[in-house]
């Protein structure tokens, strides 16, 4: 299969055509020629590497609207209680809502963690998506849970790592130093090691965690997971807000890659900034994520980059303390370099994940500048076209792979089961 | 002309059908069986009173993406290097595209302030959509200025008051309080006063603002507006961050209306929240903004009302205290309630500005609460159907009143011209 992109508007405002062979790139210059099997024109399009989320629990899109406005406390009471009820079945239902909203918004890898993972790795397989998933172990200290959370994750990652064409990695996701305990976390990252996946968990999300960790065990969190052998160029570390600067040179100087996760921590109100600027001057590798739909309400890594360039931007009083290109840079290369892929980049030999974007929508032009608009000025809607993998998954806003509409009436019918 | 809607979610989440009888809302009730000259089917959507934007310029949208990332002064100094070349063409020309986007984002009224404003009411009054339009005053202390700027906003009044089947008011704009003596600040209270219209200004939108009143009045930012009389129910204040809790509830008890732009403060890194809060507590009218989209770089309200919502929250530690229903509020009856418009409600006898939401986009489901996925998940592509003045402007995403190619096109030509 070969698919040729003619046309297409690049960051710097020229143009060029894109020849697609297999699941890569394989050209990409002002004028192609050559016979393709598919041909999109790209007229008045922007051509980017296509978003990769770095944090997510897709199938959290059912609980989206619970707990809405609510103390942490009373947020997390209304999650479990929907949480602890859902089946198998509707973690499939919600991670195929969650997938189709992440097409739509020109997402195409999306790191996950969460639980009944083969529904998960099932629904992503449907769909054409890219994704990193992994079982999120908890023991809480308990023997017997640890082992049998190992085996789970283990498996999973036997059973689904390089499935459907390549789409389907894994990770080691033990949950967060607060849910796993000492042991879990050396089990993990000795997994991790073992079958050279990435190892995904939270990190300094609240402040509550830092002073838990410091009470329980005498070191702040980076620290902490570092006397466990736990941060290496294979942790992709989510949150990563309540950092000192030193734990951010540290976080850098071990090859951690940070996922960071703005509208989250905002819409829970934690009340920290990531430390962007600092983690830029310690050369540490940036990613973005979103979090589940419980917690933000939106999947757009548009809507993300925004939020992230602005926060920083304010609380630093400093308009030139985060940038567009640095953003854009941390949505697409940073998030393919966190999860180790050979991704996030329009270049000859990278995978084939490539998204349009409409230039002349009214809230897109004019181009002055084109990755402003991108990280200032685009939304989720402005994404007209999505190849994964070199195949195209959406043409012109209609979803090929998955029957949106089917997609969106099984979520909302698992989701009123939840709440009935 | 009569138009009836069909089956319309409602935010509580029941189904009812709308009647418009020219430009009113007549009926709202679970079945309308009236005649109607037009019909929509409004299944699997939500409707709402369409939001109006109380703080724009809106012809800045040919500066989009000029000066990105830069500090204050040399962002100021790119925007007036191209402001200054202006045409009175290239005005109507941003306006058109701003209100292209204002349309497909959900907005049916703005508040603007610019110059050329003769070009920015003839681009509404094609348009179909809503607008209060005033003259932006600015004398720096110059007596013949001030005579010939009061004379300009004065003889736009004159000519536009009411104009457009009722859809172009006006409004008396003195810059801010540091662009205008005394005297133009004074003249332009007793213009608001004579024509019975909104006093449009920029409050306290910085820190330097409020240190140089101080150092030249002796007096705050809102106490020194109130010595001049400045501050009544037909007041506009856009910004207001820097305020401390006694000018707070010195606004709200002279009736002013806040116009709360978090996105331009947070992209020029001004450094503050709004006092959300205090000001829900004095009982102040809140209404929002996008500001222009130099300083955004987009007009859209869906974003604006999530960014007010979670920079409060963060800002407070407290995910209370900011509630996706106060937010909506705000950016519906809250800026009518600001322009002194019978709107901002679907309710009997209301103008018939409303807007429809596509439920049933993957982003917008499953539909557990309305209000929280119109604040939190939904982006302005989710907007299908616009009618303003009870005339259907924009019908599934395509708009009836504007040709948006040749509007994109238009205002793309102007802006190149600008940086040639």
């Amino acid at each position: 299969m070969s698919l040729l992109i003619k046309n297409a508007t690049l960051l710097s405002g020229k143009k060029a055509d894109i020849l697609i062979e297999g699941s890569l790139i394989s050209e990409i210059s002002p004028s192609i020629t050559a016979r393709a099997d598919e041909k999109i024109d790209a007229n008045g399009k922007i051509a980017l590497p296509g978003m990769v989320n770095t944090h997510t629990h897709a199938a959290m899109t059912l609980f989206r609207g619970i707990g809405e406005d609510a103390t942490l406390h009373d947020w997390l009471a209304a999650v479990r209680a929907v949480e602890v009820k859902v089946t198998p079945a509707q973690i499939h239902a919600g991670t195929s809502l969650a997938v189709a909203e992440m097409i739509k918004g020109g997402t195409t890898c999306f790191n996950d963690m969460y639980f009944h993972m083969d529904e998960v790795a099932a629904a992503v397989q449907e769909s054409g998506m890219r994704a990193v998933l992994g079982y999120s172990m908890v023991d809480m200290g308990d023997a017997g849970k640890r082992k049998s959370e190992l085996k789970i994750a283990e498996q999973f990652i036997k059973d689904w790592q390089g499935k459907a064409d390549g789409r389907i990695t894994t990770s080691v996701p033990p949950h967060s130093l607060y849910l796993c305990s000492r042991e879990l976390l050396v089990a993990s990252e000795a997994m991790s090691k073992k079958y050279k996946v990435p190892l995904h968990i939270h990190l300094s999300e609240t402040r509550k965690e830092v002073f838990d960790c410091l009470s329980s065990h005498k070191l702040r969190p980076v620290p902490y997971l570092d006397s466990l052998g736990l941060l290496t160029h294979r942790t992709v570390a989510a949150h990563c807000v309540w950092l000192t600067k030193e734990e951010v040179k540290m976080l850098a100087s071990r090859g951690v890659s940070a996922s960071l996760n703005p509208v989250s921590n905002m819409k829970l109100a934690g009340g920290a900034i990531a430390p962007l600027p600092e983690m830029q001057e310690a050369k540490m590798n940036v990613s973005l994520g979103t979090d589940g739909s419980a917690s933000n309400d939106s999947l757009s890594m548009f809507e993300t980059m925004k939020f992230l360039a602005l926060t920083v931007k304010n609380a630093r009083w400093d308009a030139t303390a985060a940038t567009a290109p640095q953003i854009l840079a941390a949505a697409t290369e940073g998030g393919a370099r966190a999860l180790g892929m050979n991704a996030g980049a329009l270049a000859e030999g990278k995978l084939a994940d490539i998204i349009l974007i409409d230039a002349r929508a009214p809230n897109m032009a004019p181009l002055h500048n084109v990755t402003a608009n991108l990280v200032y000025s685009a939304h989720a809607g402005n994404v007209t076209d999505s190849i994964i993998n070199g195949k195209v998954v959406m043409r012109e806003r209609k979803l090929l792979t998955l029957d949106e509409e089917k997609v969106v009436e099984s979520a909302q019918k698992e989701a009123e089961k939840l709440t009935a």
